[in-house]
């Protein structure tokens, strides 16, 4: 940077990054000698833990968000994906937005606030078939997914097994968010079902996945014995030591090899660092945390900041290492406000020496755990300060009032089961498939074409009591473009011979570049002709 | 049908379906001797005079809707597409869902109900750059796109062009929908604005296009004009005579060629028939209403019925035609449940007799037009029946309190501006272009192929301030490739010779097409390395 006022530019909108820009504009006062810059892929804040309450839309959906626009009045937001950093040039370019034009921010002080991501790399399945759980549209979407599973057992009268896979949840991930995340699943789908005709209780199941010996490791264990006989008395199966390891589009695979039939499956682990982070040449910790000093400067940087889950931070009081949540952000944010300040201005830095208040998490219908100040609570009483304290944390009066009134409500309502769809193509997907499943069977209506990426895949014909095997397929080969080409029903099945990924296109995609691609369209005329003289002939 | 209980299948979930199946299930009392079953794409009604307060978020985004299992506890709601009706066999196909398998629903009475849509065949660009706003993801849609612009403006300080694009906003249609969207939009947009740091008023431009004299054309000329004269007064500019033609991706274009340039395009006209009423082999009128008799049965047939916007509909007293409102369709649901009753048990049959009550609209911010029963009535008062009016009509008392809650909040709360994203992706899209306008340009970062469908391109290069015509490209020629494949800003600007459309794929879309088809990508990598050498030699 040059010319002008110094800039700080914030990466990431959570609570870290937010809490930063708020404690900045603070401190910038009227003497206003200095630019904040914020940059992040969505327009708010998500207030993270109301977030599982989008389940079950208890409360408003766009109220467990805050605008970033209404927190940060002084601040330049930039609501957009950031590609790279230049730690030389002191640059961050952020990716293009209406116009194919990326922007190049310059700054004095980088912020990196980046927090973490789910990350499903090196899980078989997972990319394609696990729901993540960390922001707005991932929980609408979890909602969406469960209200269509529910809406498809209700009319499935025939196809007992798909209606087990259709009624069975499962979430892996046994921390506060699998935990908060599998208590409001459980209340919402035993309640929305009870709309269904045709869906019986007992056929729900709903499963959680830990892969130690107790859930809420984060806790005393009598706060988690706890909490696991009141997910038990709800209907929630808890498994331990049980780790999810792999995932099809019909069951989840867990350590062992058993296979959980389901057709919905969230899970809130592993989690690593922003790719971004991952990227940047800078010291890091083991698990790929970027490493601070006491005033929370990335080690051997001058002008670069780090904070918040992306962030090891050391508690300098006592050598601790500072948890991942919101509260620990909160503070940080204000260390790192005050030395940013201090190496602008030539004042004072402070050191980083929280210690924590405690931990709370909701158990959904007024039941919570809570450990705070030394007290250890559960029951109501923690559900009651639970929902106290994050009310009260919630920024602006508008938006408590407006979620106080929504659970005041919700006391009297019944459950809302209204889908939120946004279009959106689900054109070209992934799919994963293991051994003896079928991709399809003989007779149903072809609505996709696979390519297979790796795996093995066998195609089977039906005749009368007899199976015969009509082929086997390998990487690279296609399959189910006869009947989207011949517009007819499935003439064989495909089973999964060898674990096996595949490229699937809907037919509406597949007919846009078939229109349009006259080479695609021919290969897959010809193959579609080859194949038909084989069945003829076998 | 057969065997068993005789059953009712009903088409749509509209107010015409929805309170046809709740006036059969009064009907149905104890005797239970009739099935009920409803077929709706999505699983809730839409309030449809509430669905523009989306835009806002004024109210609860699921207030504006209600789950059919609720309204419906004795019918069966399937949540699908309808693939086709078969009047011979008496069956309706319904399309796949989470299985690949069609459900085949048998039928004794089949009741038409599927409204109307909004269609842009015929209008070139419109299918692709205009939004129409008929369901809560239109709705929605709109919103994000709206906030979207918001954010891009905030940021966008050299290209005064995109600014101008990015903060006009259009709505094409000057009927109640038309008019009761723009309101709202308008409102929204000056008030969201408010909050971003960056964007003046006065830059903003709200246009609402009307191909008549007068807007509202369902209402008496005295109301017509004060509603003119609100809108004008909160900064709508309304264009007479203005009927909206084509559209591309920067700009609407209207009759006589004007051209306004515009990120946000929303069209609530023109209308015709569901398409599958559209493909029955059944008597209409001109427009593609089905025609019916004065008890709402389909003209010759002895089971089929048909009732709201998708049906022609006399009435008997005076023998005009009745609008397509909701109080028209409520009405006439009860007839056809009578009837349809009356023709399983032999009863009395009863005809179509309404005249309505009247008609309202609403211009946001405490003003409305109305005329009720003879008296005419504007401004704050009309406003205060208008949401008297509607939030009666809201089914259930929950459902009440939560939208008279959030209207009162609303009156103090600042305006909500959450982009709600589902993800989805925007892999395979068509575009429209005018001549002159620019696909990209040289310099720009490279996120999109481009194969055009119709029309003709030309490719320049820009070297000092000479730009030379390296190539022109027509119908099958593919463009933008050499970014994608050589991952670098784009080498050459595309500008559009003639009409133009094109398909393109994002970045993504092409890389995993790339990556499994083989013949794809060798043909793509051919098609760079002869241009690369082109571009050399000239």
């Amino acid at each position: 940077m040059s010319a002008g006022r110094p800039r700080i530019v914030i990466l990431g909108g959570g609570f870290a990054g937010v809490y930063t820009a708020m404690a900045l504009e603070r401190r910038l006062g009227r003497r206003d000698d200095f630019e904040i810059v914020l940059v992040n892929k969505e327009n708010y804040l998500v207030f993270q833990p109301l977030l599982p309450e989008v389940i079950s839309g208890s409360i408003g959906l766009t109220d467990v968000v805050s605008p970033l626009r209404s927190l940060l009045p002084r601040t330049d937001v930039h609501v957009r994906d950031v590609e790279s950093v230049d730690l030389v040039r002191r640059e961050v370019l952020t990716s293009p937005g209406f116009k194919p034009q990326p922007h190049v921010i310059g700054y004095d002080h980088l912020v990196l606030a980046l927090g973490n991501v789910t990350d499903f790399r090196g899980l078989p399945g997972l990319p394609e078939h696990a729901l993540p759980f960390k922001n707005l549209g991932d929980a609408l979407r979890l909602r969406n997914h469960v209200i269509r599973a529910l809406e498809e057992a209700a009319i499935e009268r025939d196809d007992a097994e798909l209606r087990r896979q259709l009624l069975t949840f499962v979430v892996a991930g046994g921390g506060f968010s699998g935990v908060e995340v599998v208590a409001e699943l459980n209340d919402f789908v035993r309640r929305a079902a009870r709309r269904y005709r045709g869906i019986a209780p007992d056929e729900i199941r709903v499963l959680l996945l830990h892969s130690q010996d107790r859930i809420l490791p984060e806790m005393d264990a009598s706060l988690a014995l706890f909490a696991q006989r009141i997910l038990a008395a709800r209907g929630v199966e808890v498994r331990f030591r049980s780790r999810l390891v792999a995932a099809s589009g019909y069951e989840a695979i867990v350590t062992g090899g058993e296979r959980i039939p389901t057709r919905t499956l969230v899970s809130t682990v592993p989690t690593s660092p922003h790719p971004l982070v991952e990227r940047l040449a800078l010291p890091k910790a083991a698990h790929g945390r970027l490493l601070t000093d006491a005033g929370l400067r990335v080690q051997g940087e001058e002008n670069v900041w780090a904070l918040g889950d992306c962030a090891l931070v050391t508690v300098s009081a006592n050598g601790a290492t500072a948890p991942p949540t919101a509260q620990h952000a909160i503070r940080q944010a204000g260390i790192v406000a005050d030395n940013v300040v201090a190496a602008l201005r030539g004042s004072a830095t402070r050191v980083y020496d929280f210690r924590g208040l405690g931990t709370m998490g909701s158990l959904g219908r007024r039941s919570a755990v809570a450990q705070v100040l030394g007290l250890k609570l559960s029951g109501f009483v923690a559900w009651w300060l639970w929902r106290s304290v994050y009310l009260m944390k919630l920024p602006g009066w508008g938006r408590r009032l407006k979620v106080a009134a929504a659970w005041t409500l919700d006391l009297v309502l019944p459950a809302e089961t209204v889908q939120l769809r946004l279009g959106g193509s689900q054109g070209i997907t992934r799919e994963h498939f293991e051994p003896g499943q079928y991709v399809f069977r003989q007779g149903e209506l072809g609505d996709r074409l696979y390519i297979i990426l790796s795996g093995e895949a066998e195609v089977l014909r039906t005749e009368g009591d007899r199976e015969a095997l009509l082929a086997r397929l390998g990487a690279g080969q296609c399959f189910g473009e006869m009947a989207l080409v011949q517009q007819q029903a499935r003439n064989a099945s495909v089973r999964c011979a060898q674990t096996m990924d595949v490229l699937s296109l809907a037919k509406e995609e597949y007919a846009v570049l078939a229109a349009n691609l006259p080479d695609l369209r021919r290969s897959f005329e010809q193959l579609t002709a080859q194949r038909s003289t084989v069945a003829q002939a076998s």
